[in-house]
């Protein structure tokens, strides 16, 4: 397979990421050689800082990746891989394959020091059941509301967080990786709604800050602005583990499909949302997007919320979910507190994309979508 | 109302429009004051086609529009103006407001002469049951097969395609607007896919040739190759009706969601797709990607597929159906031939847009969707 042999990752180099995006508070690692080099080579591109332009440098087609994108007869004369700025990377060879993720849908207290240990004690079940990948929900240290958020909140860069404390500790212990849900994160004088994502050395690999803060107003049902407390994250953010290169959206983010296909235009296997949808968008939207996101992408999309509490201000919706590369529904759960375990297959994704080769036969003569950061990364990398 | 007072659209000038696209074989009409001027004073792009990038040449915020991108406070420090390239259109007025829609979801035979007529007759039974706008289904004249599409094309631009024909008098007697579904078009030597839209007035307002052909090859399940007698159309078409403005897709281009979110951020109040999913995707993404394009685009999305024939080798999914703004099914039917009539209401667009306005809080710092023919139509206009 062409797509397997391009842009393969060694597993013993996954941790010698290049810092990828500069210049934010955030960080990504990014395989170099997997990643950048691959964009580099097929096209390069620039963001003038000064104009806010984008200027193709040259489009010299000196590496095999060009004869993916023209390998349909459709594809060929409209220049597929111009639909994405940069181009496409294809899909990486993860480290693993198969292996088991766990979603822990956890029932939230107001009594910190309970969710850190119940949190705990559902992780080390979980990886009892053989999950490599655990999930967590959003805001799991404290109830999810502007009043709360201040006064949960920890200082992750500080190292005065118990709550990710006990995610490194029980991360480097059980050797499996965490995409921590979120917890409120105080930095200096502003607060962040922040997914800290640890190897299975329990090393912090990454953070998401919510990029997309979740300002709604729906008169009478449900009215919420996270923007009152929160302050907006500032990149997007892609993570090589494990088990395999991950996106991260914490819930409202899950509602821009731009962020999504960027994701998957920087060869995400994976895009994890914790996320905590109400009852009035949850029915209707909830299982809609990560499916809509998953079969758009042709990658995996899981989610996982709250356990729902019906006397809590904000009653969260559950159901958290894993949803494949078809825009099939894998697993998923009810509202209640619940560990949803279930297999994840990465050779799925090929071979849906195989079946269904949309990914190559976009119109990058009609539209492209334009991935900023990492157009800006050609310059600084 | 900001938004509806921005870019509005009298009925008088509707019919008035600028040939906005250029240098294309199809045509798109789109109101001069409401469209072009609009992206002009908000911001000026333009596509260096010797370079193939995208030049900014003024940005300078002198027109209310501004007030509202950055009506909500995370949205203004994001620039989310900028997720789309040129920016998006503000939703215009449209002529009016609640209407009613039928879906004609159409058995198809061999006999093309029993098709044309069995379409005429169902039209006008929508018609009395006080449809103005009626959506056909794609290829309603002729079997869907590859061996079909040159025995059953006509020549539109040739006025000799007795199936256009057919819709351009009905819909002028019956004083409706038509989306006709799709046929096989013959232009020169080339085999189109094409969708025609016929005015209240009986005129050819414009055609859609489908951009995205349908090649897929599931093994076992489903192969289909349109590329083997078909050529795709070279751009998006949106056109603006009696009932509002309204973008064409046909089929496959709904799996593109590029396509419809150009579509939105060209003030398309509705999406109509013609399409003949079939039993293996059918099920899993018809729905799906209609409540998907709905939900994310925040308009209409109305479908229409062909009555199911198991006895055709291209047996159809059926499911004909509208979705709301909501991204909710509003009215649907199985896969028996019928009409499927509803009401349309597109003052809940502005609703929806304001319960939950992240078409205002896209990171237009992070992620830019370029329109590249309403780039380019900046240079032509």
């Amino acid at each position: 397979m062409v797509v397997a042999t391009i842009g393969m990752l060694s597993s013993s180099s996954l941790h010698s990421g290049t810092r990828f995006l500069n210049n934010h508070s955030s960080i990504s690692y990014i395989y170099r050689s997997s990643f950048c080099s691959n964009f580099h080579s097929h096209s390069s591109f620039r963001l003038n800082r000064s104009t806010n332009s984008i200027d193709r440098i040259n489009k010299n087609c000196i590496n095999p990746i060009c004869t993916v994108s023209a390998s349909t007869k459709m594809a060929s004369p409209f220049k597929a891989e111009d639909a994405r700025i940069p181009p496409a990377i294809p899909l990486p060879t993860p480290p693993i394959s198969k292996f088991k993720i766990a979603l822990c849908q956890l029932y939230v207290t107001s009594d910190k020091d309970r969710n850190v240990a119940h949190a705990r004690e559902t992780i080390e079940e979980a990886a009892r059941k053989g999950a490599q990948l655990i999930l967590l929900p959003e805001i799991w240290n404290s109830p999810y509301s502007n009043d709360s958020f201040p006064v949960y909140a920890e200082e992750i860069d500080a190292n005065k967080s118990p709550s990710t404390a006990m995610l490194s500790e029980v991360s480097r212990r059980l050797k499996i990786t965490i995409i921590g849900g979120s917890i409120p994160e105080r930095s200096g004088d502003r607060l962040y709604n922040t997914c800290c994502v640890f190897g299975t050395d329990g090393k912090l690999k990454t953070k998401h800050r919510k990029i997309h803060l979740f300002d709604i107003d729906i008169p009478g049902q449900m009215t919420f602005k996270e923007s009152k407390t929160l302050t907006a994250g500032e990149t997007p953010t892609i993570v090589d583990t494990d088990v395999g290169r991950i996106g991260i959206g914490i819930c409202y983010d899950i509602r821009f499909q731009e962020l999504a296909t960027i994701y998957a235009a920087r060869g995400a296997h994976l895009i994890c949302y914790p996320g905590a949808f109400n009852m009035t968008t949850g029915p209707l939207h909830w299982e809609l997007l990560q499916r809509a996101r998953a079969a758009d992408c042709q990658l995996y999309v899981a989610t996982c919320s709250p356990a729902r509490d019906s006397n809590s201000s904000y009653v969260a919706w559950g159901h958290s979910t894993l949803v494949g590369p078809f825009g099939e529904v894998i697993a998923t759960t009810e509202h209640d507190e619940a560990i949803v375990i279930s297999e994840i297959d990465y050779s799925l994704i090929e071979q849906i994309r195989t079946f269904l080769p949309f990914q190559r036969q976009r119109r990058g003569d009609l539209y492209q979508l334009v991935d900023v950061q990492r157009l800006n990364s050609t310059r600084t990398s």
